[in-house]
């Protein structure tokens, strides 16, 4: 899920009382429009107040205790998941993965359980007819980012469990985002049908194999079993929730984002055209590396934090009233220094902290770099004068930045300031998801986080971004993020989700995680 | 060698008639001193008369005779040094080679052949004692550059004869830079102590394997034996001179090189410090690949052309008299059209052409991105803000711009706008070379040239690099890049030398490029 490590981030939720900075550090270098970051201001300084929320009160003993009983067989079922690959970026692993999710959603007792062709990676429809009213849809993702093997402590698709500060950790990639919490998850449903005979809800799963890649063809699945879709009460997406000292932070939103690959290549206006020259030949010949260099240079300040494209920040939709109250009502989990010690980073953008930092997490698009290359990049020495440049660059948007219309408006600043030759290939383009509070799935949701932690936020919307609009946009449902639970090392080296917590530690082990989901799901059907 | 495809480059030579334009499209995006290109004027347009130096007269049959019976084996001693891999960037095949090399010369009947070890790859001495007063010193160099293999016609090592437009060819990594000219004059020298049992100069071999690294070590070599080396009367260096029009390019001057990687990490600046993060954290945190882009977009003008390093251009050696007459010379093999075609390339910088080319080719310092790398470059989407951004850099320097001035005046840009945290590593250093025409060891070669093809321009200088300025600067020698035969493809694929041109190609075949360094040796002898 692109939104890694999204429980940290609430702890940005920040005071409104305190109006941003402008920033002034920014100057244009080759556009002339102003090149200043717009500020964004919550409408009032009042907390929402969550104690009108109670905790959920059931308990669902019987169930407990064959998780409890069980436990070990269910740590293997992640585990299964975790030791086979599904890295979508190089096709690794996914035809085998898909089937395996397929599979143990039949065994599960699904009446469908079957394989959705796409453009691209196969999704999986699944659906238990339970015979109630009430439908969930669960989004489900199978795929993971790739891994560099080298970086790791432990193999990456070992799954072994490892020993950590927090206690015993299933370390893998996916360990957190996002097979662990699924399977527990699944687990969950095993135990409810293997006690109760049955679910409470009818529950639909649409899970997909390219979240990673920005998922290009979920929309073919959502089209595919629309009409049923529409039917539904809610949409869940098992999820982490919860943060090393327990608390909770529950997201209602995410950024959309646009991902292309730019690249200057030599042709008309000068450069080698087919292939690598001699790097002396610079003296007559132009870059295309230099040309990449300066197109992308044009698109920001000198900071590089500042998008100087025009038009680009006009659409965004300032913080709502309920997002404000919300933001105000996070507060406390705010600590800027334990964050930025997690990330290896000294200090934010321009010195940022607190409110300020907050608010541009969440409302500010990013023009982000994921990679670039050109020429020789081995050890040593190679004269050449590259004939191609690329580059990988993502803009999360906030609502109100529509991911074509950012598109456009970067592909006009490049015509205009002359880089009409650097090509863009859309790699992946999908706008934010909200979801509000005030629905009745979102407020049952919260009411099982406060039976298990004290400490619980909502955050209107996190930096990270995950194709949610097709819930709420597209099928006009509530999408719930839902999941007690901890994980960490999404998109990085050892990542991590935490199985059985060490003494004192307040966060929920693989037990009480798949407890949790039994009561989501019966909260849920009510 | 880093002159690749130097034989090429003469067809820039330009009149001197017409004065450069300036080149009025740069401007400052970040620093504010003035950022024009010098323009660099001839002194005169009297070309020099090279009909001032006559053919050289000598026939040497019995030789000649005696490369013709063996020019199967002569080719197969070629396809030997190419089939042995020695790429010295990759540390692949180099002791085999510097073996291969030195067992040659053992063989040959060198009294001494002996590895030289140096703080990189080792060096070969060889001395043949031929009881004459003048010595000869050849510079050799058995390193080639790396490879991608699935972009050649046919294997990189496999030293195949191909059919070619010219005719057959070898293609290999190191046909023609510099594996074939070289193991084609020890074929010519095997060849006269076959006949007359031994050779007409005492002949020095001082090689490297590290050329292509951009010899980092060869100041080692030449410490070790620089007293002997300094007895020498010229230095040599077998190289094929050839247009595939049989007109010869004559070399006389090298510029300099500074090899650099500059690299953007996450600290106390901003940035993550320690790996990457997820890319949506860019809103907060600021990103080393941008800060890398900024560094280096602040080094050039906007088309990338014009170095904005403050002084780079201050002490560059405009032509001198000597220059002068040679570019006038050598203006009838020159062919804009040409060279653009070989390249690939539609326009020179500035849409420059005729002498305002040649002159920008010759005396200009370039700043060139050899490679720029960072985060992730395969297939599809990850989102991540990477932690650390490099490039590799090289500047082309004219006499006059020495290595660490040059070097020094990039660090000095550097810190003074603000980015003192940019690593810059030195991977390669040294200073032009410069050789006059009117040396008599380079007019004897000249007449060898005459000799054998009609068309014989001299170029003062060529836009590529070569350590030479240890024979012309330490020792004192006359440096002669001396060779008949056709070649190109150096630090590309499918490099090539010319074997055996096909009819009515008035190009040197291996045969007439040994008989004609039979004839390099004897006249340099004299």
């Amino acid at each position: 899920m692109h939104v890694n490590k999204l429980l940290l981030i609430l702890i940005f939720l920040s005071l409104p009382l305190a109006a941003c900075a402008p920033d002034t550090s920014s100057h244009s270098d080759v556009v002339t429009q102003a090149p200043e970051r717009p500020v964004f201001e919550l409408t009032t300084d009042e907390a929402y107040d969550l104690g009108t929320i109670g905790a959920y009160p059931d308990d669902h003993a019987e169930i407990y205790d064959y998780i409890d009983a069980n436990i070990d067989a269910h740590l293997r079922a992640l585990q299964r998941w975790l030791r086979q690959p599904s890295i979508s970026a190089q096709n690794v692993g996914i035809e085998q993965m898909a089937e395996m999710l397929r599979g143990d959603l039949e065994n599960l007792g699904f009446q469908e359980a079957k394989l959705v062709p796409t453009d691209g990676h196969p999704g999986v429809w699944a659906y238990y007819d339970a015979g109630n009213e009430k439908t969930l849809v669960v989004y489900l993702m199978y795929d993971v980012q790739p891994v560099d093997p080298e970086d790791w402590q432990s193999p990456p698709f070992a799954a072994n469990l490892v020993d950590h500060d927090l206690g015993k950790v299933l370390m893998a990639r996916g360990a957190t985002n996002q097979k662990g919490p699924q399977r527990a998850f699944l687990n969950a449903l095993e135990s409810i049908i293997a006690v109760d005979g049955s679910l409470p809800v009818n529950v639909m799963i649409a899970a997909e194999g390219e979240e990673e890649l920005g998922s290009p063809h979920y929309h073919q699945i959502v089209d595919r079993y629309f009409d049923r879709l529409k039917t539904a009460d809610a949409a869940l997406f098992p999820f982490n929730s919860q943060r090393p000292d327990g608390n909770i932070s529950v997201i209602l939103g995410v950024k959309g984002i646009l991902y292309v690959e730019m690249t200057a290549t030599g042709g008309s206006w000068g450069g080698p055209a087919d292939a690598e020259i001699h790097g002396s030949y610079k003296a007559i010949v132009d870059s295309p590396v230099w040309r990449l260099i300066k197109a992308l240079s044009s698109l920001t300040s000198p900071d590089g934090n500042t998008i100087l494209v025009s038009g680009y920040y006009d659409g965004i939709v300032p913080p709502t009233a309920e997002e404000s109250l919300l933001i105000n009502a996070a507060i406390e989990q705010r600590d800027d220094v334990q964050l930025q010690e997690l990330l290896g980073v000294s200090r934010w953008i321009d010195g940022k902290t607190g409110n300020d930092a907050a608010i541009e997490l969440l409302y500010q698009p990013t023009l982000n770099i994921d990679g670039i290359w050109s020429g020789y990049t081995g050890e040593g020495v190679k004269t050449i004068l590259p004939h191609t440049a690329s580059a990988k660059v993502d803009s999360r948007l906030p609502p109100g930045l529509d991911p074509d219309e950012a598109l456009a408006k970067i592909r006009h600043h490049l015509d205009s300031n002359g880089f009409d030759d650097i090509s863009i290939e859309k790699l992946s383009a999908y706008p934010a998801s909200q979801t509000s509070i005030e629905t009745p799935e979102v407020r049952a949701a919260l009411g099982v986080f406060k039976k298990y932690a004290s400490g619980v936020a909502v955050q209107p919307r996190i930096a990270g971004s995950a194709p949610f609009y097709q819930f709420t946009d597209r099928l006009g449902l509530p999408l719930i993020p839902a999941g007690m639970g901890f994980g960490t090392g999404a998109h990085a080296p050892n990542e991590i989700m935490l199985i059985e917590p060490g003494d004192g530690v307040p966060v929920a082990g693989l037990a009480e995680i798949e407890k949790a989901y039994v009561d989501f799901i019966y909260a849920l059907a009510d």
